[in-house]
């Protein structure tokens, strides 16, 4: 394993510290736990936006974290859900009077310890909402996860929802427009190839020379089936056609797309997908008001990618493109 | 060779089709060319920053077009200089009464072929300056290149000389602080492995399981020396070392940084790098103004990082800090 990292029980714990040593005008450390939070938070009169998981998928969370999108993101060790506590205490750190909207990937040990502790913020009166994300049309029920992943799509409720509550929005009406974009948000993936967990020092899965995973999740999950490579335009078009299938869209209605890398893909190659996407689409008259590219939720250095699609009306759109101020997305 | 692509001839125009179709608000394509321009250029009155060189950095150059950066990028294939008729496309393209600016990284070709478009141009009375950047510290003429090679610090001629071509400055004056950031930037790389150009269809070069290349260059060029892995702390440290070494940097003073990943560096990586960088400059009670953290000049899916530093007075502090609008780089 060859990994540039001093050693793998530090490496959470190191990486918060570089990213404030990074972003010190966007986040800081809740010292003595694995939160980091907006500056300047709690926001009183705005509902405080939460999310987290296991690193390894940076920017995601705290890549996030500022104005227009969350408060507080949680890092739990790599690929392993934050504990109820640290969840706690992002909870503490950051919620306000108008309380805490919690955005959760849907995957078992993180939907069980936010639920946890938002179980453990109600009992101290701090008004706790959740939304469960899960825009992964690849599979039914995987390991680590009962029902869809939640996956890239998530990058769409931090923004969506981050900007309503910036606005000043209730928590119920934030939560009902989190939900809204769950709804209305699908995701597909694949990988050339496993990523090594620290702690593990191995690849996770092995595949052949010319051999692909379709719709693995962003832990090395099994997808659908493993095939040969084909070309970027195939791949596209068999994957997009999985989130249609989905999720029917009509002629004339609007979309936001990620392509997202999941850590090794070259800007180049996600380049040359979207290139495509944009052109099937375009075939179907369906309207791209928003195209989000680049490494956005990750498996470490896992070579793939996956595209994500939102079905967007007149409100969802608007606050797609609200203004954002976060290390890893800013909408000017 | 596993990679997304189509076919290896038309990655650079896939690409720049992909581009274009994601930033629509940013960039657009010299028909027939492989070039593109911002939005709505040339703009009169004001300076016009070109940049370019082989494909396979992404997201340089393009991802640096837009307000308070560049003009236009031009795109060589992967790894090869452009040729001087499409610099020259450029220059047509976006250059304004004010005059043209040319950033060339230190490539022999690159060189060459930026020059002879130069010429071309002043016989059609265009205005063309141009500043080499030769930032990489690692070795003395190299593959590719006589004298320094240019590598990451490129990004802080773009935003530099970008936003004092923003602000009005004449081409003397922005070429003058465009080398002003030349002489004051530094930059080390490392490799843990190569990468793979689409034509040649196999790696440039192979390591030992617990073997890196220590500076070298952004096509794969030998560095100084192999050797066996070692820390994150103890890579920065050697690598800030080297860069000191060349430019000191006074206790007091102040500096930018890039942490920048070659293209299949986790996030995570750079940021536990990032920590040990900014708790060295801190102990020399070096002042850090604005890191910059994460994948600004790649080399296709190579993993491994390099650090630049550049020194900065009032004026470059001012300048590095001002507005940009651009895909791939964001100031608000």
């Amino acid at each position: 394993m060859k990994k540039i990292i001093n050693s793998t029980e530090e490496i959470v714990n190191e990486m918060l510290d570089g990213i404030v040593k990074a972003h010190p005008e966007h986040v800081k450390r809740v010292e003595g736990t694995s939160v980091l939070k907006r500056v300047n938070s709690p926001i009183q009169g705005k509902v405080a936006l939460i999310s987290g998981g296991g690193s390894g998928h940076e920017p995601s969370h705290a890549g996030f974290v500022g104005k227009g999108m969350l408060d507080a993101a949680v890092a739990g060790e790599v690929f392993t859900s934050p504990t109820p506590d640290q969840v706690f205490e992002a909870i503490k750190a950051v919620g306000s009077d108008a309380g805490v909207l919690l955005v959760i990937k849907n995957y078992s040990g993180d939907v069980m310890n936010f639920e946890m502790a938002a179980e453990m913020a109600e009992m101290e009166d701090i008004k706790v909402e959740k939304v469960i994300v899960n825009d992964d049309v690849a599979v039914e029920n995987s390991t680590y996860t009962t029902g869809r992943r939640g996956v890239a799509g998530t990058i769409f409720v931090h923004k969506i929802a981050g900007a309503a509550a910036e606005e000043g929005r209730s928590l119920e009406e934030v939560q009902k427009i989190a939900q809204k974009v769950v709804d209305n948000t699908r995701t597909m993936g694949m990988s050339l190839g496993a990523c090594t967990v620290p702690a593990v020092g191995k690849p996770s899965f092995t595949l052949a020379e010319d051999e692909i995973e379709m719709g693995l999740g962003i832990h090395g999950e099994p997808g659908t089936h493993k095939e040969k490579i084909s070309s970027a335009d195939e791949l596209t078009e068999y994957m997009l056609g999985k989130i249609i299938q989905d999720m029917p869209i009509e002629k004339g209605e609007e979309v936001g797309v990620i392509v997202n890398g999941l850590g090794a893909t070259p800007l180049m190659e996600l380049y040359i997908v979207n290139r495509k996407l944009h052109s099937l689409l375009e075939e179907k008259e369906i309207k791209i008001n928003k195209t989000l590219i680049g490494n956005y939720m990750t498996s470490l250095e896992m070579p793939g990618f996956s595209i994500s699609v939102i079905k967007l009306d007149e409100e969802l759109k608007g606050l797609l493109n609200a203004k954002a101020d976060t290390p890893a997305f800013k909408e000017i």
